[in-house]
């Protein structure tokens, strides 16, 4: 109703709607290489923060950017621009505000969101004995990563798709939109599907068992590293696919969605009961110890 | 409904109310010294931000904070926390999330506020024949950032006062929410009384006469610094003070709200029309020319 220009934005929610918020920063060098360009950080900050909400099984409405930069570039201004009005106009995101201030590059977005009252994809839903799926491939965030820190690898595998996938993840909305009244819990993959169910599993007091067999990692991913590719599956970052658990009555709708191509998922594993106190997520009957955070981009 | 832990908040916002949505950014020697403290920095950054509800008329509800720094530092993140929790507590404003990540201090607030449909204060609404009013007295935040950027003042004014009015500006929400449906325009004054109005004008398609004897100057910076208070009543920035304009037949009330103590703001001016495609801001008949942008912490 009031946009950018005024002290603040003025937007309409939808009634009988709850509000999803969320706030992500992305800073130079941690989050992304030094070397990328503004419309790739753009798309990369966008879309990781999209995130969010696809995990919520929220409808993205608007954000707002703050920007610091070292200073005003108009070329630098232009693509990061470019950037986010791609992703903004394919998810009909409004950017209704921000501030810009000088200083060491960072972005930092928040978005808002809207889900009908009582239909948020939370945390804290997963049930003993509901099924666990992941949405598209694991371990590509990993293998991008790999790329662009190391020399060594060029050329052996598909770098194009790779480099899309880190710098625009496609953000599973529609996926999320699907999974309301349907999944019993979700989370998105930020830090690692070991990571990010172990979340899950503590959040709803329950615990995992995966099948490695299982995890879906994409062809190429798989031949040309296939020392490293199970672990980026289970442990690697930024991959932004979600990860969700299902009660057996609904399973049967997620896998004909799944056999008629409605829906890219793979079921992966099954909900637990928790052992004594603790929650944990075990792959191929083994206990998985996160010894380890995921370091981003390795700074 | 679900806070800080899970992907993103959810919220319930009120019937009938229209968001109101501010996103600032706080960077380290830009917005406040190198050696302010973590709890002042806290404060400052939530008062700064709630000062643009201030000037829509909203009541803030919730705050989701991107928080960068260069390493955890606990007796560091202890005063941010109690700082951040004073200000919060005293608006009864709910951190709903956020984001830390490691780099240069920077600190970003996303707020959230309501204003019931079609009662927000748009800069955009004054109209000629109103009357200019401004809050509180004018000024205090420059005379704040001489004493804290030269050592030769000190002692002179009531520095306490002074640095209070810089770490902990008091936002004008009561105000904002008391002048909807009273005032046609508002904005807060962040960069300086001359800009934020020529702001309000531009916004408003009219000019504004001030007379420059009716600028509340506290008495005692008036004292300390008669050869700047004039141009820090007027240009000088970070006062958080609300500059509104209201209509001749709604003055009365205005006025009789000053009289009897209720409202702490002065009568400073006109909104006159446009002349030609500009709209200046006069002070004494002079048009003032804004040939300079304020630059906060002097960096």
């Amino acid at each position: 109703m009031l946009g950018i220009g005024d002290d603040a934005a003025l937007v309409n929610p939808s009634p009988n709607f709850q509000l999803v918020v969320a706030t992500d920063t992305l800073v130079e060098s941690v989050h992304f290489p030094v070397d990328a360009s503004a419309e790739q950080i753009a798309t990369r900050a966008l879309c990781v923060n999209l995130s969010d909400m696809a995990a919520m099984g929220a409808t993205p409405r608007w954000f707002t950017l703050a920007l610091t930069l070292e200073k005003a570039d108009a070329p630098w201004l232009a693509g990061f621009s470019r950037g986010l009005a791609q992703v903004a106009d394919e998810f009909a995101l409004a950017l209704i505000g921000g501030d810009t201030t000088a200083g060491p590059l960072t972005i930092s977005m928040t978005l808002i969101g809207e889900v009908p009252i009582g239909e948020a994809l939370p945390r804290a839903g997963a049930n003993v004995g509901d099924s666990i799926y992941v949405t598209g491939t694991l371990g590509d965030g990993a293998a991008a990563l790999r790329l662009l820190t190391s020399n060594d690898e060029k050329g052996l595998v598909d770098s194009e798709r790779l480099l899309t996938r880190f710098y625009r993840p496609q953000p599973q909305i529609q996926v999320g939109l699907k999974l309301r009244g349907i999944a019993n819990a979700c989370i998105d993959i930020s830090d690692g599907l070991l990571a990010d169910l172990a979340h899950l599993c503590r959040a709803s007091a329950v615990s995992a068992d995966l099948k490695s067999k299982r995890l879906p990692i994409h062809p190429d991913v798989e031949e040309s590293y296939p020392q490293y590719s199970l672990d980026w599956a289970l442990s690697g970052g930024d991959d932004y696919q979600l990860c969700f658990t299902v009660s057996q009555d609904k399973c049967t709708i997620v896998n004909r969605w799944i056999e008629v191509g409605d829906l890219n998922a793979t079921m992966i594993g099954q909900i637990q009961p928790a052992t004594g106190g603790n929650f944990p997520v075990r792959v191929d009957n083994v206990t998985v110890e996160l010894n380890r955070g995921f370091d981003h981009f390795g700074c």
